[in-house]
C-alpha cells in the first residue's frame, strides 16, 4: 500500500476530515481513548465516516510510523450523493441507468464492473458503505481509469437506496438465478437500476425483496455460475441493447 | 508451481511422450546436445509438441533437482482435435458454436472465458499452440472447473483453423472495434465461430482477414475498451440470445 493512500495520527485525521478530504474508512486501535480520540470519533460520526476497531497489529502492518492508534484510508475518488445525482439526471433529460453492487468485495471484480459501466454509458454505480470494496488506487487501476469518469455513490443502506429509486420511478431489477425469467425479456426503457450480488451469496434477501423484478442469465453447462464481472457485463449490455432496439440515442 | 505439473530429465520426458501423456510444452536448455537429447527433440517434433530453448537459469527456477537440461510442462487437460470434433458435432445434430482465442496469454482471462463458454453451452474453445496460455492447474482453477468439461482444441495455425471452419460451413465472426456493425445485428443461427483477440493488440490481421464477418460491441464512454473476458461474455451471450430468439432448444 502506498503512503499516499492513508493518513495516520489523531490530529492529522481530524484536520483531513475538517478540510473535506474524501476518506474511505478509519481504522482505530481497539482500546483507543482520550480527549483527542473522542473528538475524532465524534467528528467521524458527524460526517458519517465508517470506523472500524482493529487490533494494533493491523495498524502496525499498514505503517511502522507513530500512528497513535488511528489510520484513515484515503479514497482515490470523490463519492457522489445518490439523492443529488438522480434529480440531476432527470433534469438533463436522461433515462437513468444505474448499477447497484451488493457485497462485491473483490477489487478486481469491482474494477472490471466499473470499466464495463463506463463503456456502456451507465450513469452511476451504487455501493454500500459497509461490506464493500474500498475504492483505492488498486480499484482505479483495475478499472482502466473508468472510476475517474464514472460517478460512484456510497450509501448507508442499499435497501433504502432501492426504495428511494423506486419512489423516483425506477424499475429495480435483481440479476439472480432465483427466477425463471430471462433478463433479456424485461423492459429497460424506463429508468433502470440493475442489482448484482456477490458470487458466493448473491443479492441479500432484504435487497432482493425490494426489487421490482428479477432476471436470470440462461445457463446451459454443468457448472452453472459465471464470474460476477462477466455476469454484470452480460446484464448491462442487455439493457444497452434493449434501449438501442427501442431507438434510444445516446 | 507444483511438481505434479512438470516432468524433468531426458529419459523421463521421452517415456512420458511415448506413453501418450499430454504435454503442453518442453523447455530445453539452450546448448543441450547429445544422443539422448537428439532422440527427445526428434520425438517432440514427430508429436508436434512445442519446444522452447531457454537459459539454464529458467530451468533452475522451476526445479532444483537434476533436470538434465529438459523440463516438460504437463497439461492439466487433454486437448481435442478440431478436425475430429467438428464432424462429431454435426453428426450429433448440433449447430456448432465455437470460440477462438487469438493471443490471450493471461491465465485469469482465459479461465474466465472458459467458464463463460461452459455456462453458455459453447461446444469448444480453440487456441493456437504458440503465443497462448498454458492450460495448467491455475487455468483450471480460475475457470471454476469449466476446463474439465469444455473441449479445448489446440491448433498449429489459427488462420488454417478459420479456413477449415469456413469450409465446414461456419460463419467466422471477428469481435473487433474495427467495424461499425454491431455484433448484435449478425446472424448466429448457422454454425458459428466467434474470434476474440488480446486486449492490447486485438485479433491479428491475418486471422481477421479470414473472418466472414465482423461485429463490434457498442461503446459510449470515454475509455472505450472492455476487459477481454467481459467482452467475450457479452459476445457469447449475444449468440445465445440470438439462438434462443430463433427457437433453438438446448
Amino acid at each position: 500500500m502506498q503512503s499516499s493512500e492513508y493518513i495516520f495520527g489523531l490530529r492529522a485525521i481530524i484536520e483531513a476530515v475538517e478540510s473535506g478530504k474524501e476518506i474511505d474508512k478509519v481504522f482505530l486501535k481497539k482500546d483507543l481513548h482520550g480527549d483527542l480520540a473522542t473528538e475524532l470519533i465524534d467528528l467521524l460520526r458527524a460526517n458519517r465516516i465508517v470506523c472500524q476497531r482493529v487490533p494494533v497489529e493491523k495498524l502496525n502492518r499498514i505503517t511502522r510510523k507513530n500512528h497513535q492508534g488511528a489510520i484513515a484510508m484515503i479514497s482515490a475518488i470523490s463519492y457522489h450523493r445518490l439523492d443529488y445525482l438522480v434529480p440531476e439526471l432527470f433534469e438533463q433529460g436522461a433515462v437513468p441507468f444505474v448499477v447497484m453492487l451488493d457485497g462485491i468485495t473483490d477489487v478486481r471484480n469491482f474494477g472490471a464492473i466499473a470499466r464495463t459501466c463506463e463503456c456502456a454509458g451507465v450513469h452511476a454505480v451504487v455501493i454500500p458503505s459497509h461490506g464493500s470494496v474500498s475504492v483505492g488506487a488498486d480499484a482505479v487501476k483495475t478499472s482502466a481509469g473508468a472510476l475517474l469518469h464514472l460517478p460512484v455513490c456510497r450509501v448507508d443502506s442499499l435497501v433504502s437506496a432501492v426504495r428511494y429509486l423506486k419512489e423516483s420511478g425506477f424499475n429495480v431489477i435483481g440479476i439472480t438465478e432465483k427466477t425463471t425469467n430471462s433478463f433479456s425479456k424485461l423492459d429497460y426503457t424506463a429508468p433502470t437500476a440493475l442489482v448484482l450480488g456477490s458470487e458466493d451469496t448473491g443479492i441479500s434477501p432484504q435487497v432482493l425483496a425490494q426489487c421490482t423484478d428479477r432476471g436470470s442469465i440462461p445457463m446451459f453447462g454443468r457448472i452453472g455460475s459465471l464470474n460476477v464481472s462477466v455476469a454484470a457485463g452480460i446484464a448491462i449490455y442487455g439493457v444497452v441493447q434493449s434501449r438501442l432496439d427501442a431507438g434510444f440515442e445516446r
